[in-house]
């Protein structure tokens, strides 16, 4: 192992986290929150970037290998979380370590579960904050870094960017790592804005800048913080379309909008996986609409009811409006199994992806057909192009650990709280490694992580991370023959 | 596809019912049943006849191809269930069509699950005959077939066994089939001869020689018909403990006994699969007693029903001796994962199968240390030998496609039936496909699948007999390009 690039890439990581708690410091200023609330952002900007300087006063310059971005990127998510969770505790907002950790993990991973019942309560600075994560940890903080440290020349970086990026195959945008997370930033950047200002020109009077912001920031990193306990519920149908709408955009695969705006708008349709999501997006619309039309009093409540509930879902946001606890069983399952299928890949959504699904599905047929006529040779093509058997291997592969860890976490919880009910520990432990938020029973409809005990806190805690970084990493910080010398 | 082969050997099947719709017949007329109940049993035994007959006229020595081999098991599963059914409703003990298909093919599949809550008002006959179909069902009845039937001299036969057989590997007990398929059924026979055995000399007034052999039935095939109403709660601890055990050997490798018979104890204790198993129970149940034992009032008998239910759920049997509904969130998870993990290979279980497990356990950590070294070539062994990527990929294919049926036939039921909560529809699906038979929710302690529709009960037992034959015969007898001229 070689802890001295390692010890760098995290003094980068730690440097970049305090200069861009900047930004709520700043708000913290504007709205004059006083003193305690300067050093809560004041204190982890000064230990952030000393730590991160001491740990870039010797430079190395040596090959990074697979596990050592494997473990740059697990183990910068938890320090990222820790010094992110010092704010929360010191300006008395959460002032408990395990609330104040599962909060902002739940921020930087996109999750958006909760252990607050109140966030009315907390100041601007800290919702600014926790929103702010979401946006940061959307798109990758690592990623993040990479658009801004020179190329090195033999391109080892790649095991970064692959550890933290989602999807069965890292895209490649354009040959030059550094432009490619620039123009991914960019497009990020771009997006956000305009839903923006789509929200502030709509009819609702309590969205200002502020909320406006926050909520961008929310849904662009599909997370699901809202400045209001009652989420989404109270805001105007309008505003309810808006956000189902750029939920939807940010979990679709951001290499496409990239040849969108290069005019290849063409060849962006044609994307297979793009196909798999709109079925299953409109799918699930027409399956929930049709089953719950009945309980409400015009169909176009009934439809955005649907429509946002399946887009906060499969893009792993987390935002609500209704309580579906009420739904009949039909669309509570819809709803179970899009928090497995989850984002595209190459987007800010979490879970499994729908490009995965589709490799099952179609690996699945592949094989079936190949027991028929076992002498035909048929090839299982996705995007136009034959699937690699790596590539199946390695969905096929990740499907199967995905769904092991989820049995096995389950387990954990329940040990943990053995008077709450399965439903609700299995579906928040599917929405914690889904980086969903909500989940069933106890912490379903408005309901938050505050029941359970302080240890399944921190699981959950390091479930969301497992979920985010797409499982290896993590794993492999924790593998003992990760730290065996060679 | 070859329909006359198919015709021929499903004509086999249909003589082979009738055959043993004479012993339920001669129990009926032993208990002077009546009338009505002889010509119940009388009018499938000439049904199935007559047509198994008309089907053989014409004999054809065809070569059998994998597909053919597939359609024939699923076909002839469906076929054996519908004649099965006849007895039951022509009987006037369950008259609804939907509800008799349901039952017995709950019997054949082994899987036990009940649409009836009081099954002391079923004739003795009858009550022979739903047990019995599990002992039948248990082996396979085609293997039973394979039994007397002249060895073909290419071998294409090994298509219909491996179709049936549960397990990753057809087992070569001994290179001939017809000799193997007779010894596993000896082998059976002697089980469940011995079980019988020391039910009789049990301290239970109410176990006769007709309880013994219907439980020992229902035991042997892992099914979990029972004659009470309230299953294996109100017998002594001998029996509960006896049944226990019987449970667990019948859901252990056949091979294993094979090998103890001709004197290769030691290589039988060696194999990987039975460690795997004795793992998964041992960890069961300390998981299970050290969180409900403070429930009861002596240590025996928390130890005595989490053994029971580890050994009734792990074999998928389905007996039940308490409510687990009132357990600890641990304790249930830990039963729904067991529903999951299933029998060993080459046994009467059901579900995914202890040995699929172990291998996919085994693949995923490989593929982790895989990544962290990834110039270190390592081979993932079991049973002593490296494993073939052909059967890694099967193995991980089985899951896969498990896992989405799963989800899939939950969507359906939930469909049909809104108003029954979601972790009912999802442990009933699980029960059903893995041949367990009772659930969680309605479906749970004493609970019976009369509260789900006419078209639900359809689905559950195709489900059964998907289960029952590890999914792909069914799918295969579904799929368009079977029936796809070549």
């Amino acid at each position: 192992m070689k802890f001295k690039v390692i010890l760098n890439y995290i003094g980068r990581i730690l440097l970049l986290e305090a200069a861009v708690m900047i930004l709520p410091l700043i708000v913290s200023l504007l709205y004059q929150e006083g003193f305690r609330l300067y050093i809560s952002f004041l204190i982890p900007i000064a230990v952030a970037s000393g730590t991160g300087l001491l740990l870039n006063i010797k430079k190395t310059k040596s090959k990074l290998r697979a596990k050592e971005g494997f473990v740059i990127v697990a183990l910068s998510w938890i320090l990222m979380s820790l010094v992110g969770s010092i704010p929360l505790m010191v300006s008395g907002d959460i002032p408990n370590f395990f609330d104040a950790f599962f909060e902002i993990t739940s921020g930087f991973t996109t999750t958006g579960a909760c252990v607050l019942n109140n966030v009315e309560l907390l100041h601007k600075s800290i919702m600014f904050w926790r929103c702010f994560s979401h946006w940061l940890g959307g798109m990758g903080i690592l990623v993040l870094i990479l658009a801004f440290i020179p190329e090195d020349s033999d391109g080892t970086t790649v095991h970064i960017l692959r550890a933290e990026s989602p999807g069965p195959q890292v895209g490649k945008l354009v040959s030059k790592m550094r432009v490619s997370s620039r123009i991914l930033y960019l497009i990020y950047i771009g997006i956000t804005l305009i839903e923006l200002i789509f929200l502030l020109v709509g009819p609702d009077k309590n969205i200002g800048l502020f909320e406006a912001t926050v909520i961008s920031f929310s849904t662009a990193g599909t997370g699901g913080f809202a400045p209001l306990s009652t989420s989404i519920i109270t805001y105007s149908a309008y505003t309810q379309y808006v956000i189902a709408c750029f939920m939807l955009v940010f979990a679709g695969n951001f290499t496409l909008y990239y040849l969108v705006l290069i005019g290849k708008v063409k060849e962006a349709l044609k994307s297979e996986e793009l196909h798999w999501y709109f079925f299953f997006v409109i799918g699930s619309v027409i399956i929930i609409c049709s089953n719950i039309f009945r309980l409400y009093n015009t169909f176009e409540e009934a439809f955005r009811l649907s429509f946002f509930e399946v887009a906060t879902t499969i893009s792993t946001t987390g935002f609500t409006v209704v309580d579906y606890s009420v739904w009949p069983s039909v669309a509570k399952w819809v709803i179970v199994m899009l928090m497995i299928v989850g984002g595209c890949a190459g987007s800010t959504g979490g879970a499994i992806k729908v490009s995965r699904f589709a490799i099952l599905f179609k690996t699945a047929f592949y094989k079936i057909k190949k027991m028929i006529n076992p002498r035909h040779v048929h090839v299982v093509k996705f995007e136009g192009a034959p699937l690699s058997s790596e590539v199946i291997d390695s969905t096929q592969n990740f499907f199967i650990v995905y769904i092991l860890l989820v049995g096995t976490i389950t387990l954990a919880i329940s040990l943990l709280n053995p008077t709450i009910d399965i439903l609700s520990n299995l579906t928040a432990t599917l929405s914690c490694i889904g980086n969903v938020g909500p989940a069933m029973g106890i912490v379903g409809y408005l309901g938050d992580f505050s029941s359970y005990s302080n240890a399944s806190k921190i699981i959950f805690s390091l479930t969301m991370v497992l979920g985010r970084l797409e499982v290896y990493p993590l794993l492999i910080l924790f593998a003992k023959s990760t730290w065996r010398k060679l």
